[in-house]
């Protein structure tokens, strides 16, 4: 369901349409928590669906962390049993939330 | 298809299943000319994966322009008539790509 498939670079999580997007999600918020960037790769629709709402949903777990995320898709060509499959590439990279300031003590 | 609700803060454009991709991400890059980000909204696997790919073209598009989008997907609740459904809604945003200087003439 999730293969992670780790490079230097960055870090590739393969979603099904199968995949459940609270797993997927938990997996990429661990990647992001210690790299800049993760790659979501999806082939198909209900496969894609599944990728962008982990991509929701980790949006949510990180925010705790004041880490805010955007996704860039592309399309990529890859190669499944012989045959060449269109996927979608969904490269994941964090974005630092502004910090509020925690406003002081009320002076009674 | 594609209905533009147009707002003073960002532009939203409506994704079915039925959607052609192409013709969303004109949509999108024409509004991406215009305003810093815009807003497609999809309600269920087939939409958002349209959706997706419409970003994917968009980003084509505008390439030449030297403007490049990020996402940012997130849930949110619309009602249909009476009922209650969990859209995907992905906020489109610019992002400028580094300029690559032309280099200078070869002096023969």
């Amino acid at each position: 369901m999730i293969e992670p498939q780790r490079t230097p670079a960055t870090s590739v999580l393969k979603v099904s349409a199968h995949s459940n997007p609270n797993s997927v999600a938990g997996a990429l918020a661990g990647v992001l928590r210690e790299r800049a960037s993760a790659e979501l790769q999806a082939i198909g629709a209900g496969a894609t669906n599944q990728a962008v709402k982990a991509i929701a949903i980790a949006r949510s777990y990180l925010s705790a962390s004041a880490i805010d995320l955007v996704c860039v898709p592309e399309f990529t060509d890859v190669e499944i049993e012989g045959n060449v499959r269109t996927a979608i590439r969904l490269l994941v990279e964090r974005r630092l939330l502004p910090v509020v300031p925690t406003p002081p003590p009320a002076v009674l």
